[in-house]
């Protein structure tokens, strides 16, 4: 049994839910999906403010994890918050779902489009397409404006406009395919895919089938140097808990 | 049930075996492998010569695969030959062994060395890193100058080798892990890696469980314009049989 | 004399003598240009499939040149089909159009814009600029959407459409010259030039000069390690016979 | 009067009061420098996950800042932690100490090189030149793999063997300049320099310099869209006090 | 006191004296501003010509400034002329007014504008953002269209032409800042940043706070290899007085 | 008859008559090589300062080309001084020899080094590989730091010492072929190229090869924009012969 813990990194425990039932979906009968989310952090996240707050969360349920025995681990928010210190902190595989959405991205065409939530968060989407190697892959970052939390709303027919985004993004970008640059959208993945007739790109599934693989391959985070466990040391104050263990 | 057609690029039927034994070993209960190789081309690839020659009977194979109900392809010689012919070609997902590896590797650590056979080819690996996204990524190509053929040869002595310059390439260009550059290399992998305590990463099973993945995750390659099928029209001579069908 | 063999990578033999009359028209005096097509291969290229289906003739080609004692070669199809491999096998010096186009677009401006056929092409073209060093010179790939052999179909008004697309394509990407994306679009040159007073590049004759100018310069393809001519080896079945000699 | 923060993003006082001298040495006389640190926090920054776990008393530093009148900020650790998120929390500018040096040395000469503390962090250095626009411009990161809090304790030859580290450098990636890679050796700076005869840029003193330029210029983080402030929203447990305000 | 010598590398004495107002403007209380510009050359710098033929009067101006104890330079025209040449005659720092505004847009965000006179200068500003490192942060290059000296020409509208294209710029580009691409648009700027409420950037008042930060922090341009000053060796015919000093 | 203007920048007579020799060595029998160098500026070209002095007496050249009737033009110093304002001024196309050679260079392999006089011109070197798109094909630049006008001194092992610096350069870097870094180094080509049998590049012969094809091909550089004429405008002083004509 393979036990990969997906973390949201915000405290929407809805959102959560919805990331779980998206990943079970793909996961292969022997993994087990633990879907977590933290106690204490951020209610979405939709800055770099929000994401550096949300980093102290996901890395106690990493911390948990590896207590737990967690084979692996998928980082659930677009802007991969924490990842390199999940890297150092975790003895299986970490990987992000933007990192996965582009990965699979590139494997099923050249270029891909990412449809996102508010405007101010293409920046981190183009720093992230540029630290794992996509930024020609990565034709443009579509906004469409509806905060994290209104995704599924009901009645606020976000799954309409996401839709219609992702169908002008594959128009004007002449991408293979789109990415889906928020886990609050991984439930609309497979019904936009279905009507636009192009791969539609959700990282929470595509992180679970990536760390799955991983695990089966027998490949961890490389542990020489940079990824090495965090040096033990003392944290002092609010996060003096944090401190890595000796 | 998904079926792999894991395709060896060459006429080596033994190479053939070992591949198809690498790929079984981490595919799902679920995936059933089928190891095939060309009854065409050459007895190996060590030359953008052989490369080239190699791709009608990887298209070939291809053909036999949509026929046979293939839901995704391997192509499993670390030029990736006829890649973006075969995904053209195929309904399913299409994956390349240095693609796959590649991939892996950028997920468990930021810079991969890569070990391969002849020194010739290490052109063909920088183009595929860099076509990828990951020029760099990718620290050093390092060659052992052992023929292909040879890198089974009982007594040769080719294990030991390799495992000596994975260890050399992870010193002196700080990766954090090793891609082995051939399919023929693939039954090293799990002791080196144990012997270094490194990821080393083959090619054959990675491209092995990112295929099933992107099968798992309903994705195939996108078909909207440079990937659509092949036009039909008429081909000539030798190869008029490979004409794509109306 | 230099003997410059002029291969035409697909089977319409009308279009190898509209190649061989571009590649006559700027020869110098004592270069005899051999134009060719194989016997074998798809009747116009407009796919990734086509194309690598088009190398092996084009090899045998080369083999030929080789014969009878080619100087050099150009390639005169927009996707370099088998460069890698062509510059292997000859001793003198291969040049391909879309790689002679574009060199010859850099010395005369800033960027350029290339005006193709098919817009499904568009991608190689953008592959290529990259392996030439060109991707930030190449402002914009234009597909006019007409099929290959269509070009010089009578009463097609195909000049005007690629004329008109050109004017665009200067107009809207603020480059200095424009690549004409095929060698059916040759004999459209001079005329197009003319009419837009702009430099317009036929690939056909700028590598047919390069290819000249390496000849006179003594250059041919280095031969120490990647481009070294093919190891000899057994090739099996259909392809047996381009088996590279001992 | 312009008062600027630096930021000393661990909780270690005596680097903090080094750094706040470093500072003021530099600055001009209308400037007033406030050297602070987090009262919470990693005692030194030597990984992902130490840096990642200063950020949230980095920015409480910075609101605090924003109380107290602070005119710009200085984060002064190498990895530059927090500083997106501190561009959307401040009005005035922001600027790390990676950036600043970076930024300086290309200003003094072509290419520079870095000299850190431990090899694990150079993974870090990397990502920030690369987002900085430097990545040509860093030629290498040499670390000294001496702790931050050893650099100064009294006996410990680390100004020798730093000394010693940045003539080697200067020697070996033919640079033009040594960026010092830790806030702990910005007290070596000018004894460095002077021994050396080149420019050894200490970017405590840097980012302080830039500040002061970038207030005196009128010049604040542009606030329309990415760095924009914060939205409010409720932030829960353990860090619910960092919830942006209304 | 610390002098740095502005130079304007025109002869146009008018834009030399707003030119040294706007260094003045922003220059700390002990630095001394020289607003220079040279006796021979260009009325004004329009294309690649005029900048070359601009640059001995620019280095002649170094070295009067070398003779009077300058102890930093900033060349004043943003294609920033001689800029490498000027780096080994002088012992100081030098920065050029584009290097200078690119350098601290990307201080106050991630992407910037810019917005120039003649669109046939566009290609020069791409150089340099290359050059520079700010490739990808230039997001873009838009022309007015107003011949230099008519920046300033009563009743020309030149400030409302150049507001509009920049208010555009920052729509159409999404940046977060904008820079004035010309030393003649200097006295815009205060206002353009009122109307707009985003960072606009005007490189004489950023290079002259550059300038005075790095001779503040002992910084010159390194000495050891590229900008060693130039050898010294005959000068024949009219520029016999250039020859560097033995 | 063609007339290429072969400009060598500085001013030594001798090594014009050398370039003058290596051009029509490969020029073709129609083509009228005219060598000529400026009769004011450096002596030899050493440093960015030389370089910046020599430009005024290049574009002299041009315009005594330009009334001479010239079809085209070389700039015979591996710096390319004046390559951009000489094209504004020239009607038919200009080459510059490091241009050249670099374009010719990745016509006959992958990748290639550089072999040049003083270690301070390797920067300008990597600009222009830069600027050219061959920055990843130009793998090392290697001094021999042998000054310009030395290498053909009698008894100066000049050519002994530069071609066991392409020896090891070709080794080291795993290059395809050479190039030299210097017009002074034309004469030792074809020795070197054959004592090592591997292509050595010279960059006179090769622009001289160049431009005869461009004319041949009706190309021109572009004038639409960038490369139009220059404005016509006064100059003053010394150099106020040089003002653009109406």
């Amino acid at each position: 049994m393979t036990q990969i813990r997906v973390i949201n990194p915000n405290t929407a425990r809805a959102m959560t839910e919805s990331i779980g039932r998206c990943a079970r979906a793909v996961a292969a009968p022997a993994t087990r999906i633990v879907a977590v989310n933290p106690a204490m952090g951020p209610a979405s996240i939709e800055s770099h403010y929000d994401e550096a707050m949300a980093v102290p969360g996901v890395l106690a349920e990493v911390a948990d994890g590896e207590a737990d025995g967690a084979d692996g681990y998928v980082i659930a928010c677009f802007g991969d918050p924490g990842l390199d210190a999940a890297r150092e902190l975790a003895r299986g595989p970490v990987v992000g779902i933007a990192e996965a959405a582009m990965h699979a991205a590139t494997l099923v065409g050249r270029g891909f489009s990412v449809v996102t939530t508010l405007s101010r968060t293409a920046g981190r989407a183009w720093d992230l397409a540029a630290r794992y190697g996509f930024r020609d892959a990565c034709r443009a970052v579509h906004a469409c404006d509806i905060p994290v939390l209104e995704l599924d709303a009901p009645g606020s027919g976000a799954r309409e406009v996401v839709t219609r985004l992702c169908a002008t993004a594959l128009e004007r970008d002449g991408s293979d395919s789109v990415v889906l640059g928020c886990a609050g959208m991984a439930g609309f993945c497979a019904e936009i895919s279905a009507e636009l007739g192009a791969p539609v790109i959700d990282g929470v599934a595509a992180a679970t089938k990536l760390v799955e693989s991983l695990v089966a391959l027998g490949l961890r985070t490389g542990k020489r140097n940079e990824y090495a466990p965090p040096i033990p040391k003392p944290y002092t104050g609010l996060l003096a808990d944090w401190a890595p263990a000796m």
